[in-house]
């Protein structure tokens, strides 16, 4: 198959984003790809693949690339004095920006609207994973457990020290802190705010368990990566997060069988028909038997490839599996009524 | 101020949205009006003001009008042999698209990713509203009572009859049914499920007062409408409704003072910083006193006109609230900082 890698935007995490896709390349062995880049002033670049360098990005050579535009099916470029039209040819696109634009709902709509067939979360999916408080009350509705929470405007909660502090809207760990006492949290809330104005509070539970599982649902029923257990100290600093985005590949421990069975379930559940056409993972966290979803990654880093066996198989079988929406019969019935009861 | 009008798209409420605009074309005197019109198959076109007639469109004669493109900043179009560039002129877009891609946040966050300021709901404000299961997550999260529910796969139910049946994404009534007994439910259901595959059921509570509140929140604080006694029998359908989107406008029935502060109350918490940039209208419940949030319309018919004294003034302290999403500078240092780490 031929996919588009859509890549970079106007994201904290749109470096993060371009190592992501540079993974993505040098893993995908049976797939043709090609790469769109989403500049931070929200241009599209096409990006020929042995450009797919980070130097490349960052020096701001990608401005000499073939701009392009989003159009109905597709991406199309203008070239030459006539300005002839262009069309990027591929089967279906990847949303791989993490963060803004890609993970708000912005792209998905934009693929959406203009008819796009794409990996990537639809405009619900993205909504409820970048909001977590979005995040918790879905889980909630769909019967998953999240660990209690208080929205704040002040450094002020109901919980005892120590909390976890998170701006609601922001992945890869940005702007989160463990705080121990009050001191911290005025701190820490002002970091927050730089982020965003909704604030979440949490309990930090000491010798709390975490797991990562991926998957996706395909026409011959869920397909799982295997479940990870994260071996962190309290949580990954964004410059760790980083290098996670670069992973190919990982060694797991062993799994207790009824807490990844816990998991697989509380998965379904959140994976539901919302996160359809997506390839997500979902942290979770587990104490005393209980499992507890963390937050859903609905474009996680490189596609969590490092977490499937034979990656270029599943993505394949995800792709085949993407739908469009349904398209609406508008045959102004009702204007033509009126314009027959007016007599005109 | 010059204000764009964006109208039609790809929904159920496609016509609906052509008598809106045409309504706001009457009833706007002291600003000039742009119409962009999004035909059923999402091409723009721009029509000249004299050819916002609803015939117009019905015919197909809007295909002769010219076509345009969404870019950053705004509309363009090109003419001549060598396609030369020209860009639409307006201050401030107003998305009157109700129902799919208008209120689903398709066409909100495409304005957002171009940087076009609109008053439009935003992405997670459009979800919220168009999801109406996500409607009573996001109630009972802000903490505004809702009429309890229920998801059913099957017509099925906890619920005694009488029920009311509803496809969770549609506006206008479209799919709804009053259900007394199981005959009817089954073939409720099935009408329903027309229209989406998630269905909510809610007790249907005889003798139950319904209000509307429309309004938005200003650097001067929240600026609301009349608060409207709705007089109907049951709900409207789709027809009646229809008819609705063309009020100019209303007579009001007296509120009770108490019952008013709560309704503006529980608008205040919903509206909360979610909808900025919106003029949304509530539609609430009452009985015995307690105020049940029923549904958001965050592009009510005709942006609720007939609610409001002096319009026009509104409109354009709405539109200079309009605010666009906060930048993020993107220095590459990460990137930097490795390729220096590299040595190279």
């Amino acid at each position: 198959m031929k996919f588009l890698v859509i890549f970079g935007g106007s994201s904290f995490e749109h470096e993060i984003s371009i190592v992501s896709a540079i993974t993505l390349k040098d893993k995908i062995k049976k797939h043709s790809l090609e790469f769109l880049y989403v500049s931070p002033n929200r241009e599209f670049y096409l990006i020929d693949k042995e450009n797919m360098k980070s130097k490349y990005f960052a020096s701001g050579e990608y401005k000499k690339a073939q701009k392009a535009e989003i159009t109905k099916g597709g991406f199309k470029y203008q070239k030459g004095l006539l300005k002839k039209d262009y069309y990027v040819n591929f089967d279906v696109a990847i949303n791989l920006i993490h963060g803004r634009d890609g993970e708000d709902g912005k792209i998905p709509g934009m693929l959406e609207f203009f008819g796009i067939k794409a990996i990537t979360p639809n405009i619900e999916a993205s909504v409820v994973s970048y909001n977590k408080l979005y995040t918790k009350m879905y889980a909630k509705e769909m019967g998953v457990d999240v660990i209690d929470y208080e929205v704040i405007d002040f450094p002020k909660t109901k919980f005892d020290f120590p909390i976890i502090i998170k701006p609601a809207r922001l992945g890869s760990s940005i702007g989160v802190s463990v705080v121990r006492n009050q001191e911290e949290f005025d701190y820490a809330f002002d970091v927050a705010r730089e982020f965003d104005d909704l604030i979440l509070v949490e309990p930090f539970i000491e010798g709390i368990n975490e797991y990562n599982l991926a998957g996706f649902l395909s026409s011959e029923g869920f397909v799982f990566s295997k479940v990870e257990k994260v071996n962190k100290k309290e949580y990954l600093d964004f410059e760790k997060k980083y290098m996670d985005f670069s992973r190919k590949e990982t060694k797991l421990e062993e799994v207790d069988a009824e807490i990844e069975q816990k998991i697989k379930e509380a998965f379904e559940k959140i994976y539901n028909t919302t996160f359809k056409n997506a390839l997500i993972r979902c942290d979770f966290f587990e104490k005393e038997g209980v499992v507890y979803l963390n937050e859903i990654n609905p474009i996680p880093g490189s596609l969590a490839n490092y977490l499937f066996d034979d990656f270029d198989e599943k993505l394949e079988l995800l792709a085949k599996n993407v739908t469009l929406e349904k398209p609406i019969n508008i045959d102004f019935a009702y204007i033509n009524k009126i314009q027959m009861a007016k007599g005109k």
